[in-house]
């Protein structure tokens, strides 16, 4: 078959494919990160190129502006390869390394080992065997392990084959003083490294948040439980969609396409590792475990697990407690006989990350009413106190990230992330992450955006355009109604910074969903709103929302603002309790069995909730009393 | 580097090697297998081969004979590949299938689950799953762990990835009937296999015993404990050496020598597999646990660990209790997810073997004095009854195997088994195992031997050869007397067939030793020979031993002949029961360390014994009663 030559610029990286191969693959091939949140379906408009070389055909359709088309850009998903191209890739069409919340060793944490003992998933035990002779010939494994219980009261260590193998040398090298490294596996305790002499260095753990959008990886000492460094980005598998259910799509539809979102994920792990252990001047060899919390999908992906019968009803995991598994299966670049853990899920929609979140962040003997609520790709809440807890996912989107909205972005340099409009000009004051001039729009912006937009008349409650004023800000196109936010000439794109009314739409679906969700559960313990004592926002976006704001629009509900915390990345610091303690890996394990999932789509509640939840803020003006 | 091919006739596989490549290694690469009990030394002779086409240069000295030199012979050993050779492999200097002690359902199995349930390694489960619906959506994995619960009372089953990779697909091909293979690795139970439907073989497992010489494999269906079919060969290590201590050597000085004999263990058990797999229409997936019992030294070497220590005073095995390995980690062609399971070793010259014998033959509850004795290639001894157990190794050597003695050779086709010698002319009448022409002395024919010289007058008590007579069938050599056992008129091989004063030595050693180690532990529980109420004969020349002949040369202790029984290859028997009883492993394990090892290089106890039992049958004739 014919093969042609694909040249990327600026980057100057070449890649040969075949003949018919789709431009997008191309790229992904040649190490190029173009944004693609619906997956190649040519639908959302994100992977604009523009091909400087070489003929094509491509269909660009109604998802590219006539000011892209007009400026030669193509989107990348609709061009099949069939001539040597040379390719030229824009910044607000690449993935980018993006600021993610990271984690501190905070209250959480402090509170959870003050009433605990620090039992960490891996550890290093220093030990000094006595030498063997004629009247004790005793092996070198049962050695070392009677030496383990002697010193260290650590029963019954079983040991990798590996290890058995350089055992002998390894204790000679040392002349009988050995360091041996202890992982935690299947409630088994397993000699997994094995040093000479008295190692200097501790056993490091690895806690990791695999998000949809982002990752994050945090590196511990176990010995000490400090946190030595960390490190986050996209998740390598965005350019295969950006949500949950195109990642699914993708898995089934392409060919390898498991595979490959199992090794994009793998690599975006070791990705963030290498950045991580070069900084430290440690070797991968060096890391002895890795608890990691995501959702459903993410896991079954993260693991190589089908996930195709997640998005078909009833909606069946292939599995919520996946099995531990060694690090060299599934491919990160630590000790490769490391046990590699997963943080169980609750169902399809709430998984290990929640798990993590709520066993970290939601006072587990609490007497009060707790909402938590984690808006991420998804929105999920949690709802409970005491003995029980209630949990659903309300399939929000993945709006407030910036996508499925024309200029919105994720919380990066360049986004705004603060408007302010006046009510005379209707021009719009606003604040961009970074300084610089502005690339877009990101979901606190976005928030901000809805309630300056209703309060300036452009908008009514329902999200509707109002008829333009005089002001030139509010104008008509072939799409419907669009505010003008940043003129081309200001923006860093030199494009217009718009919302569109589909744009409104989407965002009052998002915000609708997880308000209609907190409705549902409320009513289905028969509680109100006023009985939640404490809300907890976790997630990065979470960091960026402005409670007042948030209420305004109807996202939030109308609660003193004392009962708010924001928790920022909840899910790693569920993952680091786990990495240092074997007892609370067993607490999230209980803690996911017991959390009573709430299947939304059954019934009618939800979707009557749903709807009413889509004005702004509600068609129940009542359950928004600060507001009156 | 030059690189030359090398023919091996009447075979015509060729292979290419560099120049200065040792021609036994090339055999090897070329995977013709020539025996070397020295391991390629150069000093057992034994590797007689001619090259028909090449130049090259060998070094044969004392250890080829003159006959053997004049027909064109040469040790390849000693040859060193500085051309293209065409090499003729002649049939005595083959390692060839023997005969091997095979086992059946016994008495000693019957009794084990007359007493105990079977309780597999490994078992298949079949399964009818309740369809999901929004109501029950539970995920796949715990929906199959609740039937195992429910319908097998079978809790907290793991699964491999593998396996939860593929049960999505799998439960849904079989419509919700689904066929689990569950094995029991490190305590847990695991599913390692899944199968759409419900599955109408049952699961096999695989017992193995892994002699130094011999490897014997047998299958079982564990469902109804039935042997399905079995399988032996010699052990492919037999290139590197017949006795332990050769294979150390190898492993430790032969590059890649410790590799090598790891893989060429578990190609052996792998050919096994295959005739029996093979005959019975039967995949290597369909088995799904292996147990197996070997010496210390053949544990470590399957294992692929070093076994460098054992031979070092003080003698330190790397492990006796091996880890639980997966199949595919080791190269084993079943179900790579299987366990492999070794029956725990004593020390570092009493195996799991032995372990294993002792388990499945001698009672364990009875009060009555027990001697159990294994002699293959090394001799093992555990003596003992009820609470206490004694076991030692008395380094016997091959010899009865036909090792180190310069026409001995195995009980295969063409070993002479039986022997009578007419006191007047001296000539032997003799029987060939197979019929036909003899080729060589197996142990058997060896023990006879002995007590037909003794009788005739050919040597004295203490195996030194008597003044010939003029029968002729006495001769002189350079290197000292010779019985002329069999004219090279008769032979199959066209040499004589002889028994030297040095052949003599080194039996007179071999059964010295093994006496000696029955003396001394009696001595140290402080029991005389009349104290024995039961001898069990075990291993695969102990079925071909006479007593009478062999309390005739002193090899066995002189008791009433129904004290003796064979019990053939008990280390096989023991692995059976381990494959179809998790809690017979659990004993083995027990049994293992309670045996108390005797070091019999310490003090000089053994070695007074054993210089006293050089003679035939003792230098103390009032240990031998019936024989005045």
């Amino acid at each position: 078959m014919a093969e042609y030559q694909v040249t990327f610029i600026p980057d100057q990286v070449s890649v040969t494919v075949c003949k018919g191969t789709n431009l997008l693959e191309a790229a992904r091939e040649a190490g190029i990160d173009i944004g693609s949140p619906c997956g190649g379906n040519g639908t959302c408009g994100k992977c604009a190129v523009r091909i400087t070389a070489g003929s094509f055909k491509a269909e660009n359709g109604v998802h590219l502006s006539e000011e892209l088309r007009s400026a030669g850009y193509v989107l990348a998903c609709t061009v099949c390869v069939e001539d040597d191209l040379t390719v030229e890739v824009p910044v607000q069409s690449r993935l980018m390394k993006q600021k993610v919340v990271l984690t501190e060793k905070d209250d959480g944490e402090r509170a959870y080992f003050a009433r605990h003992k620090m039992n960490p998933v891996c550890r290093k035990y220093r030990l000094t065997l006595p030498k063997p002779d004629l009247a004790d010939s005793m092996n070198d494994l049962d050695r070392v392990r009677m030496a383990l219980k002697r010193e260290h009261d650590i029963a019954e260590a079983g040991i990798t084959l590996d290890c058995l193998r350089t055992l002998p040398r390894v204790i000679r090298e040392g002349d009988f003083e050995i360091t041996v490294t202890v992982a935690r596996f299947n409630g088994n305790n397993e000699i997994i490294a094995v040093e000479p002499g008295r190692s200097d260095k501790p056993a490091y753990g690895v806690a990791v948040d695999i998000g949809t959008t982002t990752v994050v990886a945090v590196l511990l000492d176990t010995e000490t439980g400090d946190i030595v460094d960390q490190e986050g980005s996209y998740n390598k598998q965005a350019s295969c969609g950006s949500d949950v259910i195109s990642r699914i799509i993708y898995a089934e539809e392409s060919a390898g396409g498991l595979e490959f979102l199992q090794r994009a994920a793998v690599e975006t792990v070791n990705g963030l590792l290498e950045a991580i252990l070069d900084r430290n001047g440690l070797a991968g060899s060096d890391v002895s475990a890795m608890v990691c919390g995501g959702n459903t999908v993410m896991t079954h992906l993260f693991m190589g697990v089908t996930p195709s019968w997640l998005r078909l009803e009833p909606y069946v995991p292939a599995a919520v407690d996946f099995p531990h598994v060694r690090a060299g299966k599934l491919g990160i670049a630590i000790n490769p006989d490391a046990p590699v853990i997963t943080i169980p899920s609750v169902a399809s929609y709430v998984g290990g990350d929640i798990t993590a979140g709520v066993f970290a962040i939601v006072p587990q003997d609490s007497d009060s009413l707790n909402l938590f609520i984690d808006i991420g790709t998804n929105g999920e809440l949690v709802l409970g106190g005491g003995e029980w807890l209630v949990t659903c996912s309300c399939s929000a989107g993945p709006a407030f990230e910036g996508s499925g909205i024309s200029c919105g972005m994720r919380a990066m340099d360049g986004a705004i992330d603060w408007i302010e409009i006046d009510p005379e000009s209707l021009k719009a004051s606003y604040r961009v992450i970074g300084g610089g001039k502005p690339l877009g729009i990101c979901g606190s912006g976005l928030i901000y955006s809805l309630s300056e937009m209703l309060e300036a008349g452009i908008i009514d409650r329902a999200g509707k355009f109002r008829e333009p004023n005089g002001s030139g800000r509010v104008r008509m196109t072939d799409d419907g109604p669009e505010y003008l936010l940043v003129d081309g000439a200001e923006s860093g794109t030199g494009r217009d910074i718009v919302i569109t009314e589909g744009d409104v739409k989407n965002l009052l679906r998002a915000k609708g969903a997880i308000f209609a969700g907190i409705r549902t559960m409320l009513a289905q313990v028969q509680l109100d709103i006023a009985d939640i004592g404490s809300v907890y926002i976790a997630g990065g976006f979470g960091k960026y929302i402005n409670i007042t704001d948030a209420v305004k629009i109807g996202l939030l509900p109308d609660l003193p603002h004392d009962k708010y915390r924001y928790v920022g990345n909840s899910c790693i610091k569920g993952a680091t309790l786990g990495l240092l303690s074997i007892e609370a890996l067993d607490e999230m394990k209980e803690l996911a069995g017991r959390m009573t999932y709430l299947e939304l789509s059954i019934g009618n509640q939800f979707m009557d909730e749903f709807i009413s939840a889509t004005f702004i803020p509600h068609t129940d003006l009542s359950l928004f009393p600060s507001l009156g």
